[in-house]
């Protein structure tokens, strides 16, 4: 799929050092890193070796847990031919006081060219980013951001429906607390998309009405509207507190079910960053559905990550050589 | 060595999508399958590259703790020129409530073409190759099944006395908790040895003798007949309960010591799955003496881990390309 | 950087199977090895590939936890081509009671060329380097020896100051546990260098003075006269038990501070072997400041590792063919 507005992105090629949000890039930029990550896929399935990487270095440096987006960032690295090292907590010298700069700059030195970051910090990654010359991805810092997870979901989306402009997307569930609705929001709102943040007053904010979203407590009304359903994830740390909503609470105010879903349109896409919880924000059986793109979304992460890594490798070239 | 019965062997070539355990491979394929580990051993020692998996990627997928069995695994797949994952019960989302097939199909989504599984639960593996297009390798589920320590054990053997078909093997120790001793039972017995199994009735139940095995509770009377004595891990845990027979009385009645080697025939061939406990399952000595081949079965394993590799991954392109 | 001596090594190339300390290394064998990582660092810089692993195994066996020198390592193998398997304490089947050596001997025989070995009782490598065929080198054992920390010392000092031969170098704090200290002042001696050591009476012991170096129990009289000044890590546990000194009176004894920087020649070049604390060893700014060669060290020591692994390599395939 072509890049909607090709022309507009000056210089067709991608001129940053870093990944750190989508809020920070523009609509231009998305829609080149979609094109890539498109071009990534259709070599991907064609079983086309894309060796981008050989003799880089990417440093996936989680200082927060994570399985999915770790995995699927190692996977990235090493399709594309480079060495890859996986740094958690507690393998890291942070533990015996290191600050995260030092632990950064003693990769840089050893010759990491990515430092893939995932921190319970929101703006961890930009903290970074002033401080090294390797190019630093942001794989999610607190509350902030989850920028890679907003452009797998836009390239899922896009995928299916061919646009995102116009689309009308819902995201569901623990708004306050989601990296992910974030990044989703800045991406679908720059490409066009018409969002509604659905959730419980104490886990979706008035101030996200400043997004240019719509917000809304109840999830029914919205059901014949949206064409996509981001599902979230509900953490149960936070439900246990006596807070309103109670996860059954939740699951009857919120959770998608099979009489919820026939009242959307039949084309609907349901998506979830995952891991799912089957029977809390999805039924079971949905999640397995025609409508789910969940898998998609999986495999498309692999596909967008390993775009990032490629651009921001050429950017390095490029700035290497004084072009 | 050539396949003892190549023209049975329908096709001559390798038709399962998965390795689930030896029960139910045909004779022919186990042959099938030595023989190409075989070969593998013969270009690892000419110092070959087999870069057959190249492209390909394997996750290690180990919901169990392993050492040496996910070690082997992982070396054999990156000698092949795989990507490799590594996934432990930790780093998995099944701490997060996630389920084994919702792991498996993420993981597949991401572009696994190999889960090797092991798991606590017999069956898990059989549940898994019913739900994904990956190949599923048993890397030993529950007490059921541990294929390709079954498969190595049939080489080392093989590739010492140079068949399997008649020759005396006793597996000594607790048959009851063990998978290796099932594969090992479905392996030999298929080719033709004639197996003896030793152990105190607490750990040798009845129910074996329908494997076409015989049972002894005594070790001495096996002595002088066994050509290889294979030597079972004794897993503590079980035995501090009060049961029969403690360490001390396992150790006097069925440990390996150096006056009872001295009434197996010479060439007799010591074997264990490892890790050995010295002087509880057999004497320090023995395990480094001239009869031991414990290191060789070390060795077979990442051969026979190569050769199960490339055999599935060519059937698996083969079946990509519609042949 | 050509070596010093060249036409005093025997035969100008390398023969031994293990690097286990450089107590026992000739000063011809350092210089060798000097400038085998001089000539890696020129080809890292100048972007070429080499593969001098390819084909090969290294295991990482670090049953002491560690960060840096295991990811140093880790990266090293794999920028040759070689494949890499991490097994630490947690992982290896030491905790199931097996002994080391059984580990050692069960990695060889999958394959494993090079046994990296971390471990918290000196001579362990040396222990093992006289059991397995593999090639062992020493990644730290106890307070004994830390060889290719040592080497990427010397590296630094003799890429920055042209020469190792004649230079004063202080190592300053905990000498008594350091095994940095010992290889350090191992190589320094062996090439030339002037020696102090630096500490409180309760961690520098009058034996050191053997080793052909003066000590001091006081920095001040050697801020002038150093043109290096290795800091060590102090380790906090063994501070707290109201030995002397308390953390607070080592940094006003012997932390480097801006003033006493000042008292120092202006071409002084400051070392750590890392992770550095700051505002303990050495005040913050100066960590990164224009005398700090720290980083310069993290970078050395990959070239180093790289240099050891070609090396040691070549030997071994000089061995297996009989020259």
């Amino acid at each position: 799929m072509a890049s909607e507005n090709p022309e507009q992105f000056p210089g067709g090629r991608w001129r940053r050092r870093h990944l750190l949000g989508l809020q920070e890039l523009e609509k231009e930029e998305i829609l080149f890193l979609l094109d890539a990550a498109d071009e990534v896929a259709r070599r991907l399935e064609a079983g086309r070796e894309l060796p981008s990487l050989r003799g880089l270095t990417a440093v996936n440096l989680f200082i927060e847990p994570s399985t999915r987006t770790r995995v699927s960032f190692e996977l990235a690295a090493k399709r594309l031919g480079a060495s890859v090292l996986e740094i958690d907590q507690e393998s890291s010298s942070i533990r015996k006081g290191e600050t995260l700069k030092d632990t950064a700059r003693n990769l840089e030195a050893m010759g990491a060219d990515f430092l893939v970051l995932r921190h319970s910090a929101a703006g961890a990654p930009h903290f970074l980013a002033d401080r090294v010359r390797s190019s630093v991805i942001n794989a999610g810092d607190g509350a902030h951001e989850h920028p890679t997870q907003g452009l797998l979901d836009l390239l899922t989306i896009r995928r299916r429906l061919g646009r995102i402009d116009g689309v009308r997307v819902a995201i569901v569930g623990d708004i306050l607390h989601s990296r992910v609705a974030r990044s989703d929001i800045w991406g679908l709102r720059k490409l066009g998309a018409e969002v509604t943040l659905v959730g419980p007053r104490t886990l979706l904010p008035e101030v996200f009405a400043r997004f240019g979203v719509r917000l809304s407590n109840e999830l029914e009304p919205i059901l014949p509207w949206a064409q996509v359903m981001i599902l979230l994830r509900i953490q149960h740390e936070r439900q246990r507190e006596g807070m309103f909503p109670s996860l059954g609470e939740y699951v009857s105010l919120y959770g998608l079910s099979d009489a919820r879903l026939r009242r959307c349109p039949p084309e609907i896409l349901l998506m979830h960053p995952g891991p799912v919880e089957r029977g809390v924000e999805i039924e079971s059986e949905l999640a397995d559905g025609p409508s789910s793109v969940i898998l998609d979304q999986v495999t498309s992460g692999v596909a967008v990550r390993m775009a990032v890594f490629s651009e921001l490798a050429r950017f390095h070239r490029r700035d290497r050589e004084g072009m």
